[in-house]
């Protein structure tokens, strides 16, 4: 049974990513996302609370795919920031869904319990990586992870089917930008 | 009777900022930005023929405003960037606009008149700048205006009600990274 409930969540989280972040949390229809996840409505009720509640699970559960599959490496901000920004090409539903996240919970994203763990974590890692040398300190290392993040992210906010030589120069700048950022300058 | 028309038009499109800026595309209702602007919906319909058309001439006229008020200097992109910040802190908004236009009308806004045309001239303005040497050269100028404009963006996804403290961090920190990004290297 418990393993029923743990793949019927899994089920259910799939349909909201697609239905969030095709509609957002006001355009979402529970109804339909529990027919795509073959769950009915009062059962993701009593796992989530209420459309809100559904919506948060669905970002950190995407959040946390994004953790396992992207390990972030302060000592090489610059890899780091080019294969998020492929986990992101290769998920196009996340970006929006964020976007989604940030209009209509606003503040809300910050304190989800596994995006602030991480983003702790990353400003911890890029103060030890600046306090070695190995990542410029003119910027304190909560702005710095939040430009590597924001760099990634302006090369996403694409037209749905980029051309594949745009995206290559995005990546390409995307690189030079953050080395730029975040080389150390002696 | 002229006059009356561009007043109508004004009102309206300020309405409507204030309706998507709060529901987005598919959640705003244009009956109650029509009682907002004191119009009614029939009129609105003959300007701007669809809901769609409306949201466009809404996102159009607040860039026409921003154009207006904050001029791109190419040979001072970190003071560019700053002047950009404060207007967007000024203006909460147009942020809000912006995000649920990439949302809801994917692809769209490169395509607007004033938009196109203005991103034209800001990619040629730094190109200018870099052969005569003020910018950096190891991006490409239309990546360097992404970038800048990716940068202050970074800085305005605030929960409500950010802390002076805080924003002021963000402004110096924002100056610093179009500094590093921008500054010629040799």
């Amino acid at each position: 049974m418990i393993r029923d409930a743990t793949a019927t969540k899994a089920r259910i989280l799939e349909a909201a990513t697609t239905e969030f972040a095709a509609h957002g949390l006001a355009g979402a229809r529970v109804d339909r996302l529990a027919t795509r996840a073959g769950a009915n409505k009062e059962r993701i009720y009593a796992y989530y609370g209420s459309k809100e509640g559904l919506f948060d699970a669905a970002i950190e559960s995407n959040i946390e795919q994004l953790l396992d599959a992207v390990p972030f490496t302060a000592e090489d901000l610059p890899g780091y920031a080019e294969a998020l920004f492929s986990f992101n090409l290769a998920h196009p539903e996340f970006t929006r869904l964020a976007l989604w996240h940030m209009l209509e919970r606003p503040g809300v994203m910050a304190r989800l319990p596994q995006t602030a763990a991480s983003t702790v974590r990353k400003i911890e890692a890029v103060g030890r990586a600046q306090r070695a040398g190995l990542v410029d300190d003119s910027l304190p290392p909560d702005q710095m992870v939040e430009l590597v993040l924001a760099v990634v992210h302006s090369g996403l906010i694409l037209p749905p089917g980029g051309d594949p030589d745009d995206i290559a120069a995005r990546q390409k700048a995307l690189r030079t930008a953050i080395q730029r950022l975040a080389a150390p300058s002696n």
